[in-house]
């Protein structure tokens, strides 16, 4: 048995001026954008949601702008396997996490528990 | 004054199968997909998240797939105003709601109030 819940959503951000962009976000939606010691400071700018709500970052990247989600879980390699099953596919290993791709075309990244309420709300699949 | 808040994300897939892309989503996610009576059946699927989260809603769209954010606001206009000084452009407008595209790339949409947590959790803006 693992588990795994949304984790929250990521706004990346095509060849950006990280601050530039994180500023924008930060204005739009009303949260604070802030370095995050956990994360890469060239490249990511969180922003501080309430307590318990889907995690929101600001990331510098190479490829298009677009929006996409994290999907975190206790077991990664058990998560994929899930995912697979219901049509995904793996485009690439990164670090600790893995990008897949949905039957309806948007990608989207497996990660490692971030959110503090994972425990207790995290869905568990057999 | 005017107030406005994240009202969350939409998962738009091209030429989709509605059921089947919200099936997907439903089991990726781990939140029942339901016909919302607030909203087109043949578009949209809305995913049930716990009371007081994000809306999460998948739609049928004719361009490419991707994942969008919304924006919900008690005066749709202000709101328009107020991020077009933050630097994003206006698309266009569909039924009620209208599209911007942020100086970062992506595009979102400004939409009448939805979430149950509006009126206490929405930020105030001058």
């Amino acid at each position: 048995m693992h588990k795994s819940q949304l984790a929250g959503l990521i706004i990346d951000c095509q060849d950006a001026d990280l601050d530039k962009a994180a500023a924008f976000w930060s204005a739009a939606l009303g949260f604070e954008a802030v370095s995050d010691p956990r994360s890469d400071e060239s490249k990511y700018r969180r922003l501080e949601t309430p307590p318990g709500d889907l995690e929101i970052e600001v990331q510098k990247v190479d490829h298009p702008s677009r929006v996409h989600v994290d999907i975190e879980t206790d077991d990664i390699e058990a998560e994929v396997a899930r995912l697979t099953q219901l049509g995904a596919k793996t485009i690439s290993k990164v670090h600790s996490w893995v990008v897949m791709e949905a039957p309806t075309g948007q990608r989207f990244c497996i990660i490692k528990p971030c959110r503090a309420n994972f425990e207790q709300s995290a869905n568990s699949w057999s």
